[in-house]
């Protein structure tokens, strides 16, 4: 229902939690892996037909409350100029890598409207799904591309990026602004595609200490995460391993803080103040447990969320290719079944 | 001067904050290289005068307050029945993998005294050091050792670790239990060859919800910290990315609380209650750092300690092989240089 994920973005009574899953849409499911076959991630990210196949594929099997379109985070960096490639077994590459002023200095910004087709995309789930369920949009967090576009792929220790963040700061300020120039109209063409809310991933964020979150990441996610809220739209705003500063986190503005599964949702919410919604945070490999310690899990998460208003039960990072289908659906129907909500 | 180190460990006064670096022994060194061209970390660590060189090249390179054993975690794994062997680009690889009842049993526990070779190095060392400084001694912790253990090596999802953990909890209490039957031993060696406190990393700790952590990992650790400490040391407890659940870690009993760099140090020692030593917390690839960028970095830490005794300065995980080895002798001058102690 459309509404009650919508609702609880705005933190308005609902009558239980949606529930969704970040990389709902993927390789545990023997559709997309069969789509897969014939087709790369590129291929389908830009065939609007196909993407929005894959979109619904877990919509249908696990009767979730929101799809997510099928995109990738890195998409953008085709269009400021960037070579981009998934290479088997490796992740994404980008080339060349950026880093230097010059580099920065190329990187094209005024071609956002050539990532329509992720709003196409969006067009047809919506057209599909018949405003039954909202399709959530999204975009990469400035840190998180900027590291990928530095680093020219997957990184362990994010050394090229921090030493250009921190040996010539200008240079990266004017590429974290590139992005969020790009990153906003993306964000844009979503919601005009019908996108019911865009959620911000900032996967690589638990590299960076809280003084450099604040000082070289924060003011870029927030300008990014105000100009997409300026949409109308909801933002959730969704990082990997900065659960010791959350509260800087919640600076950045999103409406809905994505937790991940190294935090205790009920503290976590306390810490940043309830006025705030929270998505998460089970552990995605709970999904391989036993379903009754499985259930127990998803208990505890929603046990933290206390009934409040405005939580969104998701995973506290993306589903993992080896998980059992049937124990992401028994989630969903936990999620449907739960009723205690413990006194506080 | 060991009297600096082990005063900071028991919280008392000292004329400044000792400084140490994990991993200060190691691919940065060119000395080190250089031996590595002809022994394998293996050998170095399994011979004596090979190990106790590696030991004291940063100790005369850095003028750091203290030396740490060359040793490596999973030496314990082979005295417990295990193949090890470090895979070039790769890291370890442990065969078989343990991932059964059967195979836990199998886990052998009283041959501990096997690993005596790490108890001569630290003598080795100790006799060289003349006491002039303190040798720090190290163990792995339980949950890191028993995922290397289940995983076969490194891991990205330590699904099977954790699938074990939840799916099987006897098991998981019998390999924990095995593995502190083991590894209380190792340590109690490294003291009697001389180490004048011991490290237990918990490296992979992060990859583990509150939850998880005060279940499945916390009541081991607890024990083997237990029974360190009953040999008459100080126990430095220091985990990778488990920030958000401090308060849990510190009920492990540690003299003092290893803090990684993406927690703020006054805001986490605060956190955690000042009855606590802590360590730490540099982002590592700071020392890649321009000197004046890595000096306000380093103040940025002392500053977080305020002049509070109980310091240890270092860094917030290991130093990473590109490191200019002069960036790190700066550090050390740096924080002997510091004098400024904000008033709160």
């Amino acid at each position: 229902m459309r509404q009650r994920f919508l609702r609880a973005c705005a933190r308005q009574p609902v009558d239980r939690p949606p529930v969704w899953f970040m990389r709902q849409a993927g390789r545990y499911m023997a559709e997309y892996r069969a789509l897969r076959r014939s087709h790369s991630i590129l291929e389908i990210c830009k065939t609007p037909r196909l993407a929005a196949e894959v979109t619904q594929q877990p919509v249908e099997a696990l009767d979730v409350d929101a799809a997510i379109v099928f995109a990738d985070l890195l998409l953008p960096l085709e269009v400021m100029g960037l070579g981009l490639e998934f290479v088997k077994g490796e992740g994404p590459r980008i080339d060349p890598p950026v880093r230097s002023a010059a580099a920065v200095r190329r990187l094209q910004t005024d071609r956002s409207a050539e990532l329509g087709y992720v709003g196409e995309s969006i067009a047809l789930v919506r057209g599909h799904l018949g405003g039954r369920l909202p399709v959530i949009g999204f975009v990469g967090a400035p840190f998180t591309l900027a590291s990928y576009m530095i680093e020219g792929g997957g990184s362990r220790h994010y050394a090229a990026a921090k030493s250009l963040m921190w040996g010539e700061p200008e240079v990266w300020r004017e590429l974290m602004e590139r992005i969020v120039d790009v990153l906003a109209p993306f964000a844009a063409l979503q919601v005009a595609g019908g996108a019911a809310a865009i959620q911000v991933f900032d996967s690589w964020v638990g590299a960076l200490s809280p003084l450099d979150y604040e000082r070289f990441a924060l003011p870029y996610s927030r300008d990014l995460i105000a100009r997409i809220r300026a949409q109308s739209v909801p933002v959730i705003h969704f990082g990997t391993g900065n659960g010791a500063y959350l509260e800087l986190f919640r600076r950045a503005g999103g409406d809905v803080l994505g937790l991940d599964w190294r935090v205790e949702l009920g503290s976590a919410w306390d810490r940043v103040g309830h006025g705030v919604a929270v998505q998460g945070n089970l552990d995605p490999i709970a999904l391989l447990a036993p379903l009754p310690e499985l259930r127990a899990r998803v208990h505890a998460v929603l046990d933290g969320a206390a009934g409040r208003p405005g939580h969104i039960f998701n995973l506290g990072h993306g589903i993992i290719p080896q998980t059992p289908v049937e124990h992401v659906r028994a989630a969903v129907q936990m999620v449907r079944d739960y009723r205690a909500v413990p006194v506080r």
